[in-house]
């Protein structure tokens, strides 16, 4: 293992972009190489088998193109549904995107958080995989889920600011709020990029958690404990993606400030 | 040729059970094979090159395995795209959603129509084929454009019913009716599922034309005229799909009334 190596990340298109840029933000001396594979976007409606496939067919690419020294998969359905395939096939870390989740629920200041609502895509609220995470957490806790199918399709059109995502946000978040929520789970790596129209929205008492933070929080530590950090001064971004895409273009230029070093197309379907 | 072979259709997913519901009406003695590409629907946000890639795979898969007499090009998008690499590939007809209009236009009772609304996907309305095709039949006709890239994952979830959708279709349709359309094409084959919402929002004076429909009317005429008619008794439906989807399947039950006999997944990508 190679500690100059790159980190790994992949995600169902731009979503996990927002992941990524927190990632650079907490890791300036890390390389990073994302997939985006647009030629499947959105995972939200694909099955599970598939999902699976692709997740392994990405990751298999990393390691053997870029070894990666790490993988993280920056997409909640795929987080969903592969971690144990990838675990099972693959010997560098591979670490999911709603696990570090535990560490947040744990830790001092929000202990006393005992009602969420997680938002995320159908299939990742169809597997439950934060109510488990959660509920083996404290079983105390009650969780309160909703999937926000039309989000996606929102950011993805770069419809973020337009008034029909208020009108979405409304509708999807009344029923999480109507049970007193005191924190509320960014559960897709779209969602941040709606961070501020929800903000607007809810009640300064609901918490707004971004999993993408939390995540880039956990790999940093991870890092340092496993002694996994790059000590190189070479440091890149390398942005991949599986079919050629303006929307991805524009929002990697407007998320990352153009921190990369270039957008390749990759046949690997 | 056996004139007792099916018709092959092609759709990126469930939009184009529309086209198929159609022909099944006008055409009750004809046998379909439709092949919804589950996996990698919505082609609106897909590049050229994929969807030609997509197209062409789709369409030898249905000659190699079902020997289709022809192949109905389901899909705008697809329509706009791929139709010249597929005619140069293969000798079987193969028509697309889009021609068929022109000949409605140029019919009696439409020659009065000058201004027309299309929508359409970002990528079909990108591409100008309507605009193309009406300009080439008559070049005084005036041609307004909208891509509507909501509509899809709004009928791909079964929100149709949903007080998003009118707002949707507001915002979607006023900027063509300030035009003071007399006509309104709907350049999609997933729009017609929004067929009563769209109709109840636009005033009687404008048109609405439903390609499904037009498409199947010429067909009738096409297998008439070629003498290709099927003329056994043995008739039926068959769907597959490359990728589980259990929106298809619902899908599929409630527009084509169960009108088929299977729905299978297939291993093509």
């Amino acid at each position: 293992m190679n500690n100059n190596m790159p980190i790994g990340i992949f995600d169902s298109g731009l979503g996990g972009l927002t992941v990524l840029k927190s990632l650079q933000k907490k890791l300036p001396n890390e390389s990073f190489v994302y997939i985006g594979d647009t030629q499947h976007v959105p995972y939200g409606n694909k099955s599970k088998s598939s999902i699976i496939s692709y997740s392994k067919t990405l990751s298999q690419f990393l390691i053997n193109e870029y070894e990666v020294k790490m993988i993280i998969v920056a997409c909640n359905t795929a987080s969903s549904f592969a971690m144990k395939t990838l675990n099972k096939l693959y010997d560098i870390p591979i670490i999911d995107v709603i696990t570090p989740l535990k560490s947040f629920l744990v830790s001092g200041k929000h202990k006393e958080i005992k009602k969420i609502g997680v938002i995320g895509t159908y299939n990742t609220i169809r597997s439950q995989s934060y109510e488990k995470l959660f509920l083996d957490t404290d079983p105390s806790l009650q969780v309160f889920s909703k999937s926000c199918p039309l989000f996606v399709p929102i950011i993805e059109e770069g419809l973020e600011n337009h008034p029909i995502t208020q009108l979405m946000i409304k509708e999807y978040l009344d029923p999480l709020l109507a049970y007193d929520i005191e924190a509320l789970i960014l559960g897709c790596t779209h969602y941040p990029i709606l961070y501020n129209a929800i903000v607007s929205y809810l009640s300064p008492n609901v918490q707004i958690v971004n999993s993408a933070d939390i995540l880039s929080t956990y790999i940093k530590k991870f890092l340092t404990e496993t002694q996994m950090s790059n000590t190189s001064k070479n440091c890149e971004t390398s942005l991949l993606i599986t079919d050629l895409s303006q929307n991805f273009n524009q929002f990697a230029s407007k998320i990352l400030n153009n921190n990369f070093k270039s957008i390749s197309k990759i046949n690997l379907f």
